[in-house]
């Protein structure tokens, strides 16, 4: 079985996304296509650093991630294909990958050599296709790109540490309840904290208490977990990241992190330690 | 062939939908996994339960349906996995098997126990998904879950009989057409209209007529129906529902029944049955 | 392999699209089935014909593509079933083909007459959907309907020429990105041209030079990139056609044609040549 992913900023409406799993499927017949996402904010190279991190230890190993933002190539911006954890990533050199290689080194990585190979009228999926399709059938890296070493880095996914009080973080990601996530992460938090409590702090909001899970209020009869509908919360996610939540999170009834709090993308949170 | 197919408040921005079929996969890759909805508005049971008691049907005996929609497992919600009309339902006991249970009785039900022996940092969805996957096997539910009898049941889907002229109901879901689907059935009509005549109302609204197709004029030649196009009007849906429909609805254009009528979630309509 | 697509314009939160699925697997389950868009604007029979018309190529000969947008049958609409440049395409005579009959003749086109065979309650997606399962089992179309010679055909798709130094043709489309695409064909401006050279104008903006991808700009280095975010640009896309872009186009950041410079579709855009 090989699974190829798909991460892009196409949107549902266009039909860009089903021609490319037409494109794959032509190719490559055996392929079983799993879109990621297709929603990222338009050329947003961080959320889409973020998706793929959270997703694909979703999947088995030797799955190929397609994940196609911000994928012109001109000038000095390549096309690359990674091989990172035994599974493989495919996209333009704009750092995406990113997230990735701050957790592990990569086991390969190729810039993309086909494209004089391809028609004249090649899209930038076009390369992915074929490179993926190309990898699913069993294919070297070497041979569809010369290998690299280094690829574009980008800062924006690292949170500063501004004493060993506190730390700086942003946030990185915005999903689909409104729930904001930050790149402060539980492992940052925890090393930091020796014995001491964590403060998280954004806007003029304080939160001396970290949930464990969403429902993690003092009374968790069902009465009472009604009344804690639209009330804000931190939790680590399940990637191990700080995010700033609603209970029952609605943007059309009780209420969004980004609705109630004013929370946009990049703002900053802030974590302090107390004795 | 397994089925599963998926209904979730997860919406299409996130990794999360992908991320699960990602997990599917990997335990259980013959699956053929089917999206039903990812877009039921967050927490709202009401709409899940219409929409898996619309869509079940469709898919052949034996498949397997998660729904995800408040399933965080707290206090006194349990998890459960239900047999029903050879179908199989996993979800948490928040009332979404309402609108199924309405109809038949349940073949069996269990109350998942499961979680003791998944990882530490399983999610709701995970053990949805490590539930669907013994099922897709053969499994059987009892080495899942303890039988129980009885689950949580949710008033909202059902109308009232005011009197033996008057049925006064609700609406339950907003169609992507924005067509308002009560829960008032064709065969509570036809029972209590004893030959008499359904007049629909709601808000300063009246209709004495429920069109048999959307497009039952009275003259259905090309340019009469291009007259009609923005009209309201009643119709029992193909699931059997009284609904308040716009002839080729187009918020962007000709309107809909939100945006013509005002009709929101909830909103009383009521049938008065006239000699 | 037989793969079935699906165009419509049921959006994504009702469980249409889901159940569709169901049935096609229910009665043919070795199909792949490949969604191209749910997003069509509602109704819009241009927007349908714009997409499968650019789509239907990215799939191997012999797919089925059924395209389920205003397909309700009524009086003189006909549900109909072509063959066409050996893909088959399954739909409501309301011209939505006249895309792909601009380019080639048909094969053959069939009058779908299986209606009556079907059970009472069957919806226009039912009958597609036979009908589908029918041609993926290898079924003949003169089975399912009567073969007929001419069907509708809309103008919409077709720019008109003025004199031998203008076209005038019209926005028939807008991507997700907000681009706007135009019904003038590459094609049809070289025809044109005789060496003179191409302006393109709409509401009070002119643009006297066509990109050859959405990055070529003058200066090509990273930084003069980044200057031009947000900057208006037209292009031939993919499918040949002329269109009105924004680089690196996001609503929410930079803007987008239709944001930035009040794009509607239907609106008109004029190429005169110049010596």
């Amino acid at each position: 079985m090989s699974i190829i992913t798909l991460t892009t900023d196409f949107g549902h409406k266009d039909y860009f996304v089903g021609a490319t799993k037409g494109k794959i499927i032509s190719e490559f017949k055996e392929a079983t296509i799993i879109d990621i996402s297709h929603d990222i904010d338009k050329f947003n190279t961080t959320e889409a650093s973020y998706c793929i991190s959270a997703a694909y230890n979703s999947f088995p190993k030797g799955s190929i991630h397609i994940i196609s933002v911000d994928s012109e190539r001109v000038n000095n911006t390549q096309h690359i294909a990674m091989q990172w954890d035994d599974h493989y990533f495919i996209c333009a050199d704009n750092g995406i990958l990113s997230s990735l290689l701050q957790k592990k080194i990569a086991q390969k990585i190729v810039a993309i050599n086909i494209h004089d190979r391809l028609k004249g009228n090649a899209t930038d999926m076009d390369v992915f296709v074929t490179v993926a399709c190309h990898i699913a059938r069993g294919g070297l890296l070497n041979v569809i790109g010369k290998e690299i070493d280094t690829i574009k880095f980008t800062q924006e996914l690292t949170p500063q540490t501004i004493s060993n009080t506190t730390i700086r973080g942003n946030i990185i990601y915005i999903d689909d309840f409104g729930n904001c996530v930050t790149n402060i992460s539980k492992k940052m938090v925890e090393d930091m904290a020796k014995g001491r409590k964590p403060v998280v702090q954004f806007s003029n909001k304080t939160f001396d208490r970290i949930h464990r899970y969403y429902g993690d209020f003092i009374s968790q009869d069902a009465e009472a977990l009604k009344l804690n509908e639209g009330k804000g919360l931190v939790i680590f996610n399940e990637n191990g990241l700080l995010e700033i939540a609603i209970y029952k999170s609605n943007s059309n009834t009780v209420g969004s992190a980004t609705t109630l709090f004013g929370l946009k993308y990049r703002d900053v949170v802030s974590i302090t330690f107390t004795e």
